[in-house]
């Protein structure tokens, strides 16, 4: 069985995700692509042979040549688009967040849920091998049950002021990862949060109503604590990491390097800076979630990132930020 | 110039303060030795050539050929011993920590004051290789303005319950180390701790009235967030690493091991497991300690582990715990 | 510009080149596919939507939308076809060996020559990020003068009897890679190599004329002495290393992991097997050879791995040999 | 039972030697102290408390206070003192190499048989924790058969011109540490070895009539192919390291660092050099050495270094000479 998919969105991640689909996966063909930029959807269409290339995302929608949509478009549009999907009754893949409201949130689910299509949120992290290892780790037992959970997730450096404008902070923008790989990983999810943060890196971040430094202390359900540092800048590049405690033992997991040298040279040990960032670090994932997305369709399984995932840890991060504004723990029930 | 000393309890301790002082520290003569269990106290005297050997440390204290005392007795003798060294015009090294009870650590360190001593707190981990180093990149300026600081630290195994019903719990007699470690590392003080805990290895020690999984996020006055993450607990072994993040770079350390050998087997890349626990991992670190309160009487500089340095991880401590039991971060200052 | 490439060989290496070049390479397009096993050509063809599809490599080069072909058939077929490619002019990238026997090499690259066609000789490895970095920091001057090499390189297992009984034995089909990459990196000639061999994993290796583990010392013209070491056989997987020492540093490499993580548990500290074999290990590598061959011919430069390169790893692996079967150190000019 | 020691050689190996017997060794008294330079020799006696000080080494071989002497003086004398020694009735303990004449070596060691009394060659990396452990896993039979050995040893910088004119060249003074590993590790003798060298650090090693930067193939008994590869300056420090691939496994060993910190900077990630020569590097392996020595004359057990492996390193050195010299591999019977 084939599946045809439209890609809404040719940026950045709707480039990786067609050519993933077009290159690497046999039962997947791109037979549409919408971008507001036509010339940027005309070229990518042409390089990857899409034959249906249109600024309207709703020419993607109407076409019967289209089983399923990725959703790749700017995050203000997300939930239009995701209910419009629905309504059409396609497939659909959503880069996160859904939304920023939670209200809205729901409103874009239940029309999901009522279409009765298949719904993937784009937590790639998961589908990343060193991540899926600690995770197999911990669901088969291997760790005993976990006691503590640490997420270390810093950038190389901030994005834009004009980004960090609109994006409605670091607790949504960045560490909306780390609060679904803390759900992966432990299998259980947060009750409570604390939040301890700072403008650190530039004044500019903080004059734009953000943080660049943060730490969130987690209470899971099941008596799992665990804690999430992000930093908008580490000047070694891209930081990833994660180490869980579990009654029969730990996982540490280490960056990704462009090489394996080691240098010894006169003054140190050493070796050349990690993969700078998440387009290189997380290449494979991509592939891997592609992959995963055709397979539920094909398979006929319920997506393995679904619904409540795509909604959670935007509450995890209402939750967070509220902690830091009132400085004090917030229970997720609070919001 | 050569310092005597005199050694009160001979404990694990206090016999590795000894031989420390007979076989490695030239300018040390160890003159006194007092146990309660006197046969303890005479079979190490008779292996180090102790000439005084006693039940009682008043005959230390009282003995014109002791210049200084070192405090390895068990803790609820510490503040009356101190207070008794400190009126007998004795420089005093103490274990930690001075006493349990914050009114009582005032009046010690008052007794101390007045009397004009030096006064060194055996917070050994400082003069181990691997801090003393992050320590000197932080306070040389080669990782920048510190932002982020993470303590891990976890014991083998738990303590005997009988240890953990008299101790004062996990923040007292074992994060305490982490506590000082933080203040050392950082070089500012914490205003607010917030505490999450759990029993999870073992029930007893909840009956017990103490917890054995803890995290602590640690907020300082020059603006670090730091966390701190205590086991009685890693199958592993004892587990002891910090990470710290700053403007121009990160510093992270490994735990320590009994040797250099990689394996590579058919199943896996393996290496065996760390120095089991902190006499054999902190060797090194309680040699030099010995070194730098010798120094400190030869040379008469101040001992680079003051009164402060004790007092000031009991109060964290003591925060620790009240968040724990309150469910809300607390201020140092509240203590 | 666009490459037209034709591919003959539809085996696991062919269809490699092939999917990067499909894939991964705008500037190539792949026109036609030969394989004596017609089936084998037209499942790839069809999947690749290659045009031209046939048993009979001389199709290939009769037609005249192929600019270049890969000559990825069967060794004993190699001397032949590129013969017959470089008369019908086109250009060459050839699998190694290009023959076993020298005087046919030679043969083969005076019809080369005088086509005047690029010959490219797949010694993949050159262009695996590990050992580029490696040759980088030699090249640079990094490292200083180059004093002495050690490659590691062994399988996970030996390969099948039968086709022990075919390769030409270790030297050729094993160490050849290790040759090309002691030349790489030493950017000199190897003037004597010495030989100990031995069969120590399977006695059928042994009695099909072969050994299966061997160690061979090459001293160069520009005075480095280094050291290869092959072994058919190591548990834990494929092992490809290399250490470099110079006058101002050294390098060595490790393996791949196919994820990050390490594992602490009761009994060791531990990480999974490296990745198992070459077509996972070297998986970067073939992208980047196949891109560097297309470079060549867009661009008209000389291919990075030429003509030379092909003939003078086969004269090493003689060497190695006669070093072995007659006992002494053997010159390169002597074969 | 306590051994009464005789230190002859108050040098820097001497010291090290006679403060580990006083200090760590319980079992051990130094009763006797000699050296040339007798003020050296007052000066550790006054330090360590040694009652016997003299400038000539028989006024220790006379002392009924005498059970074992450390031979701890010049190579010159080494054969000299060991006969006396002998004939004395002393248990002797040697510095390597016993001399480097073979006729010299065999005379002095019939005298040693003659007497009856414990010899002890210090070949102390075999006390090494790092390499007492792969031993370990060799001979228990966790590699499974070993089929290949690679010994890298590397000083961090040269020895003054003066000893290089001396001390017999690298194959004596240098390489013979790494002919001991090399038999301790496979525990089979070498029959063959075949070296290539080069002068390529310091000219000045060259018109002293040595190299400076050389690799010995070995051939064992047993099967086992090995190199061993040493250099005079590794300009990043001390490189220690082994390489084992059995049957069943690898083992391979790491540098010994002076701390577990990890660095990553804007440029890369490093860490600090390693230990930067033997005497930091190995300091644990002499402590276990003396206490092997002192073990076996208590209990009456051969040393586990004893009078052949004084002999065979030499032998293997002067095999290796020859084989630079005369440009084939040499057989270690014909020397």
């Amino acid at each position: 069985m084939t599946v045809n998919l439209g890609v809404i969105g040719a940026g950045r991640i709707g480039k990786v995700h067609a050519e993933n689909l077009v290159n690497r996966i046999p039962e997947a063909r791109v037979t549409a692509i919408a971008d507001v930029r036509l010339d940027v959807a005309q070229s990518l269409a042409s390089t990857l042979n899409i034959p249906l290339v249109t600024a309207d995302y709703r020419d993607v929608l109407a076409s019967p040549d289209v089983d399923a949509v990725l959703v790749c478009s700017s995050t203000d549009t997300h939930s239009e688009i995701i209910e419009a999907a629905a309504r059409a009754g396609k497939h659909i893949f959503a880069e996160k967040p859904i939304d920023l409201d939670l209200a809205t949130i729901d409103r874009v689910l239940a029309a999901v849920e009522q279409a009765g299509v298949k719904f993937f949120v784009g937590f790639n992290r998961r589908f990343d091998p060193t991540y899926a290892r600690v995770h197999e780790a911990i669901h088969s037992g291997m760790l005993g049950e976990v006691h503590l959970l640490h997420i270390i997730s810093r950038d190389p450096s901030p994005p834009p002021i004009e980004y960090v404008r609109v994006s409605g902070g670091i607790f949504v923008d960045m560490m909306i990862h780390d609060f679904d790989m803390a759900r992966f990983l432990v299998g259980s999810e947060v009750e409570e949060v604390y939040t301890r943060a700072a403008v650190r890196i530039d004044p500019r971040i903080g004059e734009a109503g953000d943080v660049d430094t943060a730490v969130v202390m987690l209470t899971f359900a099941n008596g799992v604590i665990g804690t999430i540092d992000n930093s908008r800048q580490a000047v070694y590049g891209y930081d990833q990491r994660v180490e869980v405690l579990g009654s029969k033992g730990a996982a540490s997991t280490g960056n990704v390097y462009p090489n394996q040298v080691t240098f010894s040279t006169a003054s140190s040990i050493c070796r050349d800076l990690p993969l700078n960032f998440f387009m290189e670090r997380y290449t494979e994932s991509y592939e891997r979630e592609m992959r995963a997305f055709v397979k539920s369709i094909v398979e006929g399984t319920p997506p393995p990132v679904g619904p409540a995932d795509g909604r959670i840890p935007v509450v995890m991060a209402l939750a967070a930020k509220k902690s830091l504004l009132e400085g004090r723990p917030v229970k997720l029930s609070e919001i």
